[in-house]
């Protein structure tokens, strides 16, 4: 174990998270506790960039109001970086580490952040600077491997389960209604699975009837003919549907009007744009079959965008509370000496549920990407199963609750039939 | 004052709110008070669809526990929609009020119901129909004339205030980012003006600072090259902009592109499509000059869409105890003999905020549009006075709290400059 006293940075990096900033101050108030260790902590203006350009803050003069009231503020404080080190900046990176006397890195980001902290290490070796580095979760998307869940996603399921139930009851609100919720999720569907908890929020009134009634994940092959022949059966059965769509299942389109600006990780920028929403919308206004009686269709799409990682006031407690934890346990996993690893969430039991940080190695986690398992998605690739909720329960609280009018009294009818929409 | 028993019927018509149900809650807690005159509420199932198809259900039978329930529940309970009684219809309509001996009606809705309310009235008359009916508002547009606000109101203004304050936090984790959202108001620009409140958010930030730096509301002209020079002033100045735009600033373009499906009021469909979204930011990518060594600009636009009008956890409580109100009083404005009058919310004070039930005529409210008064937009047509925070801040109830950073101390420079984005 090193005893070096040196200096310790922080990297917040990708999307940022409602969380994000509970786990910058899990590792500030955890390093607090190691004086002779770290003698101050940065952070990183703007993740890589701030490295690269020298841009470093003394968060030790963070007061602990200012750091109480950040922790509960969504977006990443350090602001946030989506750069991936090429390798001509790798000389520049270790030239600040030296003349700063960086020794402690953490690295708080997703998966791209989980390759740069990687990249970061292996020219460590090669350099022969003493350095430590800890990849820190962080991710609405939840598919960072080896971890049970990832920070930032309970709150995401969390503003989803809300979002959609505010939404269905909109929907129910007009005949024919058809709306299409477009969510995050390029490469995984936790969030659109999570959609699926606005089911169980309607007290009075059988989950099957509630939406959403279709959910479409990219785990799944989608096919404009089964999504169009789903919402048909769901439109017979309620006389509406709500429908939520991952984002990602617009690479499945054969169509490449979807494929937008990518960044450094070679990612699409799918979200910011209603495109897909409007596209998925104008398909079924031209192939659903409505009742005549109760007027023509009534097709809507909602493209959730960057409302759904950031929002404050739908915050899920357990989140926050893991989101610090994260942060806390990497900072100690350090000072006991681990470098090159990923801080994980390990489930213990769910009920009442219980979790603990764990490790991981980097490389298990850096440019891979955990889909939502076969066993949580239905057979026909429209839903989630019960082991999804077991999973998603826990994470997302305490869910709202809502009322329907229930099978109230209908009033006989005394006169003949009235055909206004013939 | 006339003391015929009769039946009840209650309507819920147009884009439903978070507190709908609150003033459906009031009519019929009310009503249970007059037992002598009011023999049974009936509500029309989707509205005049309901009363047109003799769809009634018995609202007498729900029960206390429901009731209590459904008026914390977004969304119309019974069904709306977005008719209009044409002439062949009113035969109809006054056979039901026949057959079913319904002699008062609560039309519970936006100005196109005042409107809707109105020729039923005036119908009675010819018919020697004795009908009593009230207008009960309710619009997150906030554009009825004669009352200070509309139920609905302050619960959107609040998450108006909710998703631009994440926003504008997600917007300022990057840099270079130019964020537009599109928010609901087709002739006014209350909800825009709204999302102002999140500027007074961040403790420890001065608010012009904080988003949103633009607001663009149909009450002013709307000129792309303004638009583009104020988005260039805001970033010039910040290195970012959070911006705000009402969808009915696209009636303002010159292209149709953004013409859509009319409902039958010759309202256009702008909701449900990021179509101005899009086009607004394609607009700044085009002519928004940036810092170089900061990068590319980042533009994205999300359209709030339904989302605004029917969340679930980020109600305003004085919005959804004055929705209630409204309803309640309507039943006793109507056992007093009132008829054909629109109930209005009175402001007495502000601090503390309190305000009282009236009446005002039905003909000033029907067909009418209240715009934002000059005197809460600036002059510069791209945001609001501080007599507008008067006016909002206490229909929105109290803001979330965030934190910057602040005036975190920055580590000197020890090295040359780094210029990785030439």
């Amino acid at each position: 174990m090193s005893y070096t006293c040196a200096n310790a940075l922080v990297l917040q990096s990708g999307g940022p998270t409602a969380v994000i900033n509970q786990t910058l101050a899990g590792i500030l108030t955890s390093a607090k506790s190691h004086p002779k260790r770290i003698k101050s902590v940065f952070g990183a203006f703007h993740g890589l960039h701030g490295l690269l350009y020298e841009n470093l803050l003394n968060l030790g003069a963070v007061s602990a109001q200012v750091l109480q009231g950040l922790a509960h503020t969504p977006g990443a404080a350090l602001g946030s970086a989506r750069l991936k080190p090429k390798s001509e900046d790798l000389d520049r990176v270790f030239e600040v580490f030296r003349e700063h006397n960086i020794r402690y890195v953490f690295y708080i980001g997703g998966n791209d952040s989980a390759e740069a902290a990687q990249l970061i290490r292996s020219e460590a070796n090669l350099r022969n600077h003493d350095l430590h580095i800890l990849h820190v979760p962080k991710t609405i998307d939840n598919d960072l491997m080896e971890t049970d869940h990832c920070p930032g996603y309970g709150s995401v399921a969390r503003v989803a389960a809300h979002v959609l139930l505010g939404d269905d009851l909109d929907n129910r609100s007009f005949y024919n209604g058809v709306k299409i919720n477009i969510c995050m999720g390029r490469h995984a569907g936790w969030i659109a699975a999570a959609s699926a908890l606005a089911r169980r929020c309607v007290e009075n009134e059988e989950p099957e009837t509630c939406g959403p009634h279709l959910i479409y994940v990219p785990e799944r092959d989608f096919h404009e003919d089964q999504f169009l022949s789903d919402i048909q059966n769901t439109y017979d059965r309620l006389g509406r549907a709500t429908v939520v769509v991952a984002e990602g299942i617009a690479d499945q389109l054969k169509n490449s009007r979807f494929a937008g600006e990518k960044d450094e990780f070679g990612n699409a920028q799918l979200s910011g744009s209603g495109k897909l929403g409007d596209f998925l919308a104008r398909l079924v206004e031209k192939n659903i079959q409505v009742r005549q009686h109760l007027g023509k269709l009534r097709v809507r799409s909602d493209t959730w965008g960057y409302l759904q990682r950031s929002l404050p006031g739908i915050v899920s407690e357990t989140d926050s509370r893991e989101a610090f934890e994260v942060g806390a346990a990497a900072v100690e996993y350090m000072m006991n000496g681990e470098t090159d690893k990923t801080v994980v969430i390990r489930r213990i039991s769910n009920s009442p549920y219980t979790s603990m940080p764990d490790l991981a190695d980097l490389a298990a986690v850096a440019q891979k990407t955990k889909k939502v398992p076969s066993h949580m998605l239905n057979a026909a690739g429209n839903g989630v199963t019960n082991a999804f909720f077991d999973y998603v329960l826990p994470l997302a609280g305490d869910l709202p609750k809502a009322y329907s009018l229930g099978a109230v009294e209908k009033i006989d009818k005394r006169l003949g039939e009235y055909l206004r929409f013939q």
